[in-house]
């Protein structure tokens, strides 16, 4: 087990294999996330797919909601840099389909496929093909229907449902001796999310996959994943996740990637943005500097750390385990390599371009 | 203790009173930030921290460098909407002048503060006053001045150190019998930050304050925060914050109490922007309309539930619970709340505005 795997202990778990990608605590904790372009749209989803894939993610997830799109799925795998996952509702044919055309691992939530031999049919033909599947609870399929009824539901109970759920399918899957499975109880809000998670991480040795199911506004979903899953991860559970933002799904592996980094389950991969808060002694636009080189820099795929400082003075010292640091100065900035500046007078309209330049001539192969 | 308090059970501590602000595990977590301005310019100063309080901040900070610094600070103080902290470096004559000014609370890092006599002084002087003191270590101050060295420390032994040092100050204000302490062991990743607190947990009962120094850009912070912050508040640890964000503190305030809120430790006390991942059937910028209307509000003071909805068909039926929805669909959104629409068509580009001037009526007083 690596440096960076032994700060957070993690739950032991059997290791589940989805195609090339392990899951379980001997491996490293994975990033999914899911398309949006319906498979039948072979151009489109493969596209986005790849795009997905280039930002970091190890697994990707498309919806299979219709047999036209079981049957797209097919050509979509195939042209796939990465192992897919079929999300499945209702329909036990349907997830015999998607294994046919090659999915990788399908997500089901079993209580939505009601009759017990269609279950059988798919988790029995799933143990043939060693196609993994994932068992996705959610909180809203156990919540009462009732809005005032389910308000005075404590996090605690609705997480208890889910653990029940869960625990109920899992009988139903081991009585046909199958054990590939992954296990997500995602919530909608943090505290039910925490609470199922660590119920049923004592009740199984099966990886989780770790979620928060309420998508929002791009800083309140990484806001709320990040305190749900940051709460899980430094209990050493979760062994494969994904981070739900509305918009564009590249945003979610640029954060799922980034949380294992910040928790120290994975080793910096892309271009850290450190900043100084500011204070008196800024004298340029410092907030509006970081925030375009962090944007700008997000799918760079080469570790690099960046500060930058507001203060000519104090900057370079106080930056000095930064690759590159930038210190920006009354109408002109400077940059500095290891606590030495470079000398050379920067600008100020010139320093967002020429410090993106100079990153990507540092993260260049 | 109430319902929200309860989800994550804390750890019992000594209460530490701040003026009007009592800091421990009787009393809900309380939201800090800290001004940019100089205490000299108080006219700033004041404006800064009434926003800061308007903001929801219960406790605001104030760096004290300076005589002139502490002179100013009685006029701040004399203005101040909320008790305010004093952050002193180096020097226990500015400690002294800062408590004489009027500051409920001092902060500082005992270890700047060489000669054992001019610590006592402050300590005693604390005493007799009833001010409160923070004893702020962060990782910064352990960590070995090397480079190289610095990167082969786990964060596992600078947590250990700065846990040290701060037992070893602690002996210092114990010995003068003072216990209006609260400990902030700041790091600036997560891994260090949480360990730190960990076992600096398990060796005393004074009142935590929580806080990552690596300030960053928004999201960056965001997501440091929430993670490291998360983790230890779902464990039962902490009872004031800060959240470090480079830009306008304001921003601190705002996520700082939604954390606490989102951990299900302070009811929700302005407006939350819920919306659904897009998928194929969105049919206008959902999420455009989301980032938008979440910027929009987040300065309202009283607790909305807004769901943003890409569907007209399925989007009054998934946010029932929501206390406005809205629902756009083609050309056109349409208002539901519990679940009915109100049957009239929005155009597309009178959404947003349509939108905002409902959530300003159904919040205001």
């Amino acid at each position: 087990m690596s440096h960076c795997e032994s700060l957070f202990p993690r739950r032991r778990t059997r290791t589940v294999r989805v195609a090339s990608v392990l899951i379980g605590s001997d491996h490293p904790v994975s990033v999914q996330s899911m398309i949006t372009a319906p498979a039948e749209n072979v151009e489109a989803a493969v596209a986005q797919i790849v795009r997905l894939a280039d930002a970091g993610a190890q697994l990707v997830r498309l919806a299979v909601p219709t047999p036209a799109a079981a049957k797209a799925l097919r050509a979509v795998c195939d042209r796939s840099p990465v192992p897919l996952v079929a999300d499945i509702h209702f329909n036990a044919r349907l997830a015999l389909a998607a294994m046919e055309a090659g999915a990788a691992k399908i997500r089901i939530n079993p209580g939505n496929i009601p009759v017990a031999d269609d279950l059988y049919r798919v988790i029995d033909e799933a143990g043939r093909r060693g196609t993994a599947i994932r068992i996705g609870v959610n909180s809203g399929s156990v919540m009462p229907r009732d809005r005032d009824d389910a308000r005075q539901h404590a996090p605690q109970e609705i997480a208890r449902r889910m653990v029940d759920a869960a625990r109920s399918y899992l009988d139903l899957f081991e009585r046909r001796s199958f054990r590939d499975i992954v296990l997500s109880l995602k919530g909608s809000d943090v505290p039910t999310t925490v609470w199922a998670y660590r119920h049923m991480a004592e009740a199984c040795d099966y990886p989780l996959h770790l979620g928060i199911t309420a998508a929002g506004p791009r800083e309140e979903a990484v806001l709320k994943s990040a305190a749900g899953l940051g709460a899980l991860l430094a209990e050493g559970l979760g062994d494969t996740l994904r981070i739900s933002i509305t918009g564009d799904p590249v945003n979610e592996v640029h954060v799922g990637r980034r949380l294992l980094e910040v928790m120290g389950l994975a080793p910096l991969a892309g271009v850290e943005i450190i900043s100084c808060p500011t204070c008196g002694r800024c004298e340029v636009d410092l907030t509006s500097l970081a925030e375009k080189l962090y944007e700008a820099t997000r799918s760079i795929r080469k570790p690099l750390r960046v500060a930058v400082m507001g203060c000519v003075v104090n900057g370079p010292g106080e930056a000095r385990e930064a690759d590159l640091g930038v210190a920006a100065g009354r109408g002109f900035g400077v940059f500095f390599r290891h606590g030495q500046t470079t000398g050379e007078k920067i600008p100020q309209d010139q320093l967002f371009e020429r410090t993106f330049d100079e990153i990507r001539r540092l993260t260049a192969s």
